[in-house]
């Protein structure tokens, strides 16, 4: 069950969880498809807010996300949580560049909100 | 823009290339919408031809996948390229292997295919 896969020149390594056959060596392929949306918005909200000259401290992605019980089993509801970090953070900017990367520029989140139930939340912490 | 993003205990490193304010320091996010969908669809079909006694000596998965230009740059056709490696490969087998995938297994083709346009090819190499 372990598959190699090659992208951009980098190497890749998927597997099965050892009930399935695997050896867990790697992830499983179908939660890439939320590594893939969560680097997709997050790439174009840090760039949005470099350009808008917001001074971040940290910035992180959490996406909760649930599957059908039936076959073919897929993603039915995606929720991605962005968590700002810094001082004073103007919250009017962080919510332009969500949405402007959720509505405009992330082809990942484009493909998925035509199929999937997507929500999301904005987390400011202070630090 | 490097994102390290954690899945089932492994972590995979994103980055944007040197042109778009990367470094290169792992895969750019997108493409690892065509890395789930391989993975997927590659251990519906390892598993399927293992119960059915077919032998395989090799078995690669190579996608040829095509974006819009306009904003949000998404794939708008991906064609998924199965290579067989074997000695008298029941070919009826990989093709029923295949489809059963593609229609009922793989969660990640269930959701890409209600928006992209997506085809497939069978090559069989003997070995």
């Amino acid at each position: 069950m372990v598959f190699e896969s090659e992208l951009d020149g980098h190497k890749l390594i998927m597997d099965a969880p050892g009930a399935a056959g695997g050896k867990d060596k790697g992830p499983r392929p179908k939660p890439l498809m939320l590594s893939a949306l969560a680097g997709c918005t997050g790439m174009d909200v840090v760039g949005m807010l470099n350009k808008m000259r917001v001074d971040l401290k940290g910035f992180n992605i959490n996406i909760e996300a649930e599957t059908t019980d039936e076959v073919p089993k897929h993603y039915k509801k995606i929720k991605v949580i962005y968590e700002f970090l810094g001082t004073d953070l103007p919250k009017d900017k962080l919510e332009k560049a969500v949405e402007l990367s959720r509505e405009k520029y992330c082809g990942v989140s484009h493909v998925y909100k035509q199929v999937i139930e997507m929500d999301y939340e904005i987390r400011v912490k202070e630090s």
